[in-house]
């Protein structure tokens, strides 16, 4: 089954203690289908400048992300900057040039309204819904989102929430978003706001699922010596998530369904951690996730 | 088989957003006895004051946990006194009187010396190496330590670590102690320290225990919406951890053997964050015990 999913496209520059690159290849959407792309078909929405190096479609579509929905205008690609210190839980926004994003405005081509799981990535609640307005029958949608977004444009994030089945969201996001300090209370409380399951996810502490009738799911991270870039680390976990969904061949899903696809998403944020950019994310195997899948069942055993 | 629990026993003052005691049960090994008492007879080793209430005294006794190595001496028992604040997870210490702890030498009676699983809960490491000395045949030892420790008697603990088999400790303490960041390269560094295994505790994030071979297991918090007290869930933890162990009637133990411990201990430090001080330890029952660790394995499957 085809996963569609919408975001942004990023030009990105990075600094860690360890290394500084420009022009990455970044953006939601991006980390988002390339960690999806292992599990199933992806169609790609997004904007892109004339600036954007053509070697970056081609890498989208040598590993099974159509581009048709890529709409490629006028003037310069999105582009953020930002710095890890020491701590590689802290990051520092440098600075964000919206450019061509500021006039996004979704254009699904034929392939990505046949799409049936829908992936809202990272993105204005705007984009997100316009997207989905596009897809024929969405069967099961997945959507993320950040703080920016509650601040600045929380009904359309509401509207958002009522259109999702697992929404997925940091957990010190979560605290500000439902006003508690308690993470098992901002799940409960995002549940009640529409989406049939939340997921919290926790970086280095892994992530809960929440879901109806009590549900509750727990998914350590999985354990890493060294962070080289932990950028789009969270969009590799939804696109795992929804990747993994899209798989099984089926558009409703058990509890159990979406717990191991969380684990899948932590599987594919683990890895996006493991070097900077998308590296890893172009270059793994099914042979890399499966092991890391099995080895993750076993540090879970008990 | 029995446990013995080396630790302090404090009359507490703890005040929270919702509430303010004085003068409670308190204490590591008040907490870690308690908590192991619901698993395996224990033999309490610790220093109070004469103003020490005896219905202490009588609740530990009705709960299997032997006082002959508890040595009432005149002046007054050890006190701490905290604040916590809305986040639940940051507490200020308000003041700390060790009055007879100062002068604390453990003495173990026959009962204690007999005893074969060892927990040395939180205390100086003096202490927990002179209680140690004076067990005839350890046949594994758990140990606790915290920051202080690791601060001004850093050559004895150690001689602690060199002495034991699974080591508890929190995950800033532990991150402090091996000078990094990230809290698995701490457990590593802290297994080539010489205990077997060690358990990095992550309050509201769960637990990390890491064993030889690169044997490692995460096992997530139970999910409370609501903290009333947290003093003294590392020492109930610890407790739960030893009380299972003992509870098994051998003295080596498998890999698996310490992850289900670790469950229990979590379980332990669950109820132990539900009320105040020791109340919630005092009134648990094994069934309590059982279907929280029944819940806490269908919040790990996937």
């Amino acid at each position: 089954m085809t996963v569609i999913t919408v975001g942004t496209i990023a030009l990105d520059t990075v600094t860690t203690p360890e290394a500084s690159r420009v022009d990455q290849l970044g953006g939601s959407a991006a980390y988002a289908a390339l960690s999806a792309s292992y599990f199933s078909p992806v169609e790609l929405v997004s904007i892109v400048g004339r600036d954007f190096p053509t070697r970056y479609l081609d890498l989208f579509r040598s590993r099974q992300i159509g581009t048709d929905s890529i709409e490629m205008v006028d003037g310069e690609s999105f582009r953020w900057s930002g710095e890890y210190f020491e701590d590689m839980n802290q990051r520092e926004t440098k600075s964000v040039a919206l450019n061509v994003l500021e006039g996004f405005q979704p254009k699904l081509a034929p392939a990505a309204r046949a799409a049936q799981l829908v992936l809202l990535a990272n993105c204005s609640p705007d984009n997100q819904i316009d997207t989905l307005a596009q897809v024929d029958n969405p069967a099961f949608v997945v959507s993320d989102s950040m703080d920016l977004w509650v601040s600045i444009a929380r009904p359309r994030l509401l509207d958002v929430l009522q259109k999702t089945d697992l929404f997925v969201i940091n957990d010190s996001e979560a605290r500000q978003f439902m006003e508690t300090k308690n993470v098992i209370t901002a799940g409960h409380r995002l549940l009640e706001l529409g989406p049939k399951h939340v997921v919290i996810k926790k970086g280095e502490h892994g992530a809960l699922l929440f879901g109806p009738d009590g549900r509750f799911f727990s998914a350590g991270a999985y354990p890493l010596h060294e962070v080289h870039d932990p950028t789009g680390a969270g969009d590799s976990f939804a696109g795992g998530i929804a990747g993994h969904l899209a798989s099984l061949g089926k558009t409703t899903f058990d509890f159990s369904d979406l717990a191991r696809a969380v684990v899948y998403g932590t599987v594919m944020a683990s890895y996006n951690c493991e070097s900077f950019s998308t590296d890893k994310l172009e270059s793994l195997t099914l042979a890399d996730i499966a092991r890391r899948f099995e080895e993750f069942q076993g540090f879970a055993r008990f």
